[in-house]
């Protein structure tokens, strides 16, 4: 049962209910929730209290709290469950979530809750599970309602009475011919409007073309938000129906679409938010280590100026400036260009006008903040060789920073390296070395 | 007209007419495009190709295309036209993106365009318009299809059939008593499969509760995306319905949502992958501007140390892997926070667990890598007092930056101070102060 607007009342009910421990009061509470609600009630506590809300559930529940939860997590309480339990929840799910599950369990697992699921069911997910969950054909569930297009509508109408319920997010019957292959679309508001007697060929949609079923998710999201779908058919190389994408399915992929950007440019990888200490460390601790050798790499740049920073101490204390403003820039042009690649919005006509653009704005900040930097550095330490020094290596430093941003992440693209995961590695390592080289550097010419 | 499986093949198709320029071609295959598809051709072109790409558009077109461009750029081409030419798109639109549209404008603007606009229009605009659009009613189209809970589904279906069309995303009719007030909502697949002979309130579902006009648009994305809503009716404090939000709706939310903690963590603000050098250099100039400022707040640090660095060089060819490892922890948990936030996953119950384990993840990573680090740095300079300084400030700062990643995203939401925009920025002084004053700060200790 779904009380959307009740619900953070009850959340915050919830909250002291599981705070004070009266868990009676926690498991009615949850018994009035929305399976969305409870699902986030859980992703949304630590490890501890996972389990103990898991056990409030009532048995009833659990199939589409499932569904809604979090992969990891929800893997978490499936490895936990017998092949029967497990088959027999999964026989209350849409099989394009079924298949979803079944992906992420242990091929023993996965084939055991197979057995014991009936003939057609079996068949159904069969046909899902045979697609990876990051094509078209992994987002679709297999249950369609079609019609022929030489029916008249009020037939539809007979038809659909004829069955107890719709598959959630119909907003359209599929149109197939004698071979099963896709014709075209009769969206639900056409046949409610339209006059019985016309037949679907009348008023069907055929300017929708159908989805072919190895088409990346992420393409497949993309057709969903430009084109405002509800729903999609999905169609194999014979152009044959197999299924039909809806949209809750596509909403998941672009949250975790933009989520991968963030995350990887964070380096924190895909983490729950609560996973726990000896979860979260080793994944963390990978980065920091590729982090300890770019700087070790920066390091010994600065390294083989030992000399001049002996004689001008100053410039030890200045250089991190440099290297942290070529960083900065460095990173909004890398993430400018990531999420242009994530958005699709990036392709060999425009990647030459922004490899420019970010040059230019390179040139530009650079030259606003040398100037402010030269004049602040000269100042403090009374020494305006200094103050040019570090102009110039800004200027230098912040070019390069806006260039590799920008040439970077076209590269990695090119090594099929994801840019995202693999640019702000490479990046920082560059700003940091040019920093420091083009201001000790410059240094060293100008007072040894 | 849709293509979407032709879409890829024709934009690309485009992009050779664009290269050579032939526009009577370009003008041919934009025909043929969804509004969604030359959307995108548009926003990922550069400025110089744009506006080529909007005068080459058929007038017909022009109100679906500026409906699927990112605001930004709607707003350029709104800004250079007639009023009437506006009314006149604008009553071809949704009113919630009508709405959109005009909150976008110049006041005066959006007054011209109401005037032109008939009476019932303008009312409907109006209603929308009271609200901002990060809020439920800002959200909503007021073009609703009502019906009362005493009437029989064949009365229904027959009212439905006096439409010519029903609106987008119709996925339900919305039940509503003689005073206007929402009272459930009776569902299209229901309709389809019940016997018509019954009546609405036997078949309706009530256990949907409304969205409140003023609910955040967050919070209705979050109701959207758990529950897999298609749409959802609104109304006011007295429960009076309003108008009805759809998923293209939401969807735009989410991808904004998703987007700001991406932008704002890599301090480029919302931008336009394609906006001009003269665009993008001041909006960026300022963070690095600001950055400057906290790195000459890392260097006055130092600054205190000159005596130690000149004595001991390689302490400044350390420090900043100090400063650096610092600067990574931290950004790490300042992402998850962030990103925990943006979920609404983060509460009082859960945060003191979230920032003992970011302390804990700090503890243990900071004793692997400065244990590295002491024997890597001891061997390079045959001294291993500076190996165990540099250890001891690598834990110091690897500490400081997980409990400072966690407490500060927390301390500035009470603050009501965006973390995501914030947090970057005082998070890496932190770091980078903490970094060279614990490493510079032994070592004096230690060689003075």
């Amino acid at each position: 049962m779904n009380t959307a607007a009740g619900s953070q009342k009850q959340l915050d009910r919830l909250d002291r209910a599981l705070s004070a421990g009266t868990l009676g009061d926690v498991a009615n509470l949850m018994g009035e929730l929305s399976p969305g609600d409870i699902a986030h009630l859980i992703s949304s506590s630590p490890p501890p209290f996972r389990h103990v809300l898991w056990q409030l559930l009532e048995p009833e529940q659990e199939a589409d709290v499932l569904n809604e939860l979090p992969d990891e997590l929800r893997n978490v309480f499936l490895e936990e469950m017998q092949p029967e339990a497990l088959a027999d929840i999964v026989g209350k799910l849409d099989d394009d979530d079924v298949a979803d599950i079944l992906q992420e369990l242990p091929d023993a697992l996965t084939n055991q809750v197979l057995e014991v699921m009936d003939e057609q069911d079996r068949a159904r997910i069969e046909t899902v599970l045979g697609y990876s969950d990051d094509v078209a054909g992994g987002l679709m569930s297999t249950d369609t309602i079609t019609v022929r297009a030489d029916m008249k509508l009020e037939v539809v109408l007979r038809y659909l009475r004829r069955h107890a319920v719709l598959p959630e997010n119909t907003d359209a019957v599929i149109v197939v011919n004698r071979k099963d292959q896709y014709v075209g679309l009769l969206p639900v508001r056409t046949l409610l409007v339209s006059d019985p007697g016309v037949s679907v060929r009348e008023m069907m949609d055929t300017t929708r073309d159908p989805i072919p079923a190895m088409l990346p998710a992420t393409e497949v999201a993309r057709r969903f938000e430009r084109n405002d779908w509800i729903s999609a058919p999905v169609i194999d190389d014979d152009g044959a129906l197999l299924g039909r994408i809806t949209i809750d399915d596509i909403v998941d992929v672009i949250r975790e679409e933009a989520d991968h950007s963030l995350t990887s440019l964070a380096r924190i990888g895909e983490e729950d938010t609560f996973s726990t200490v000896l979860h979260t460390a080793p994944r963390r601790a990978i980065w920091l280590g590729i982090n300890l050798l770019t700087a070790f790499i920066a390091s010994s740049v600065i390294n083989l100026f030992q000399g001049t920073i002996e004689k001008v101490v100053a410039l030890a204390v200045l250089m991190p400036i440099v290297a942290s403003m070529g960083g900065i820039a460095g990173t909004q042009s890398l993430t400018v260009l990531v999420r242009g690649m994530a958005m699709g919005h990036i392709n060999k006509r425009n990647e030459g006008w922004l490899i420019g653009r970010e040059a230019m704005v390179g040139v530009l900040n650079g030259v606003l903040w040398a100037s402010v930097v030269a004049v602040a550095a000269s100042l403090w330490f009374d020494d305006w060789t200094l103050g040019f020094v570090i102009a110039a290596a800004l200027i230098i430093n912040l070019i390069t920073a806006g260039v590799t941003g920008a040439v970077l992440p076209l590269i990695l693209q090119r090594l099929s390296i994801d840019p995202a995961l693999a640019g702000g590695v490479v990046l920082t390592t560059v700003t940091d070395v040019v920093g420091f080289l083009s201001f000790l550097g410059l240094a060293t010419l100008f007072y040894m």
